[in-house]
């Protein structure tokens, strides 16, 4: 399904989607720190910088990680050159409160390290499939850390033996499925005046 | 404090930083929507795209969501053209489970929304500082949305009347610290060999 933009946005954002299909090609050392510079610059609640990265780019320490992926997702991710575990404090380092937006700020970092990597013409792909218990107890992770996603990060190769059926870049919901949903309460009280909108898409762009 | 950039990163994230200093000039439509578009294309989980955004972009509206912000908020905000109420669906609509991404997916699309404002000479400022429980109550949002943060977005202004000591853009902090952390004893069983670490920030591009 082509994706339809309605207006010009990012060039990265436009083109970034999360392929199954890596190359073996090696990430560069500089390359890596690239991303990691990206995503170091996210904005985080209280500049708190919550998110904490375990990276694996070594042949031994890959094979580790990998080790916590579920097989629908080794079958793919096996090929790729970097993967990367994301892990977010869960307190505040000066209060020792709770921080309500620990995995909020952790994906805006997430996603400034994505459209790094699709700038420099690499490939990422987030996994929520893998065993975040085994991960815990195989890296000896405090439970002050929320354990999140395993990130792959490498080049576009061949699909070489996935049994996903995704392969190429997903579309967005349109907005009038949204309108059907149950949110219907809200968005009459609120969409009343075509000035608030609760949404999750683009309802003031596709609301013809 | 000047930032360093040790890597040619996106000049999105590097110039983008979160005024408090907000021009009262309006946002377009048009322009809206397209960092509403970015945002929409974010990655998530199994493309669930759980962020749903309350929009609000006239005077009356925009009263009514000032009225949830802290005080020290609402002395800056106050003259955001736009402020927008992120809140995230909890569960997976296909399944009914718990979706553990849904804050870090909805951090992701704000992150891409912020890029885009950025790239559109907007400037962008995501609070924590707003009572929750009041935006639930003011606009009946049901239990199943989590409620996230308000995110002020227009064009830069004058500093008029800004408690808050930050007056440009925040750094991060340098690796070193992080080495220092309570961290440590991850850091020793993974860093040993250089090529895995645990780290918010940049320990592969700092180990200098």
């Amino acid at each position: 399904m082509e994706r339809v933009f309605n207006h010009e946005i990012m060039s990265e954002i436009q083109s970034r989607w999360s392929p199954r299909a890596f190359s073996t090609k090696p990430v560069a050392a500089s390359e890596l720190q690239a991303l990691l510079e990206a995503a170091r610059y996210a904005p985080s609640c209280s500049n708190e910088q919550p998110w904490r990265f375990l990276i694996t780019d070594s042949e031994d320490k890959l094979a580790r990680l990998r080790g916590v992926l579920d097989e629908s997702n080794q079958v793919w991710a096996n090929k790729a050159p970097v993967l990367i575990l994301v892990t977010s404090k869960k307190q505040f380092a000066k209060t020792g409160k709770d921080n309500h937006w620990q995995m909020f700020d952790s994906g805006t970092a997430w996603g400034y390290l994505s459209l790094e990597a699709e700038r420099r013409g690499m490939i990422t792909h987030a996994m929520g499939g893998f065993d975040r218990e085994k991960a815990r107890r195989e890296y000896s992770i405090p439970d002050d850390l929320e354990i999140i996603t395993v990130i792959a990060v490498g080049y576009y190769g061949q699909k070489a033996n996935s049994a996903h059926s995704t392969s190429s870049a997903n579309n967005r919901r349109p907005a009038k499925r949204l309108m059907r949903s149950f949110y219907s309460r809200i968005l009459r009280l609120t969409c009343h005046s075509g000035s608030m909108n609760l949404f999750g898409f683009q309802p003031l762009i596709d609301t013809k």
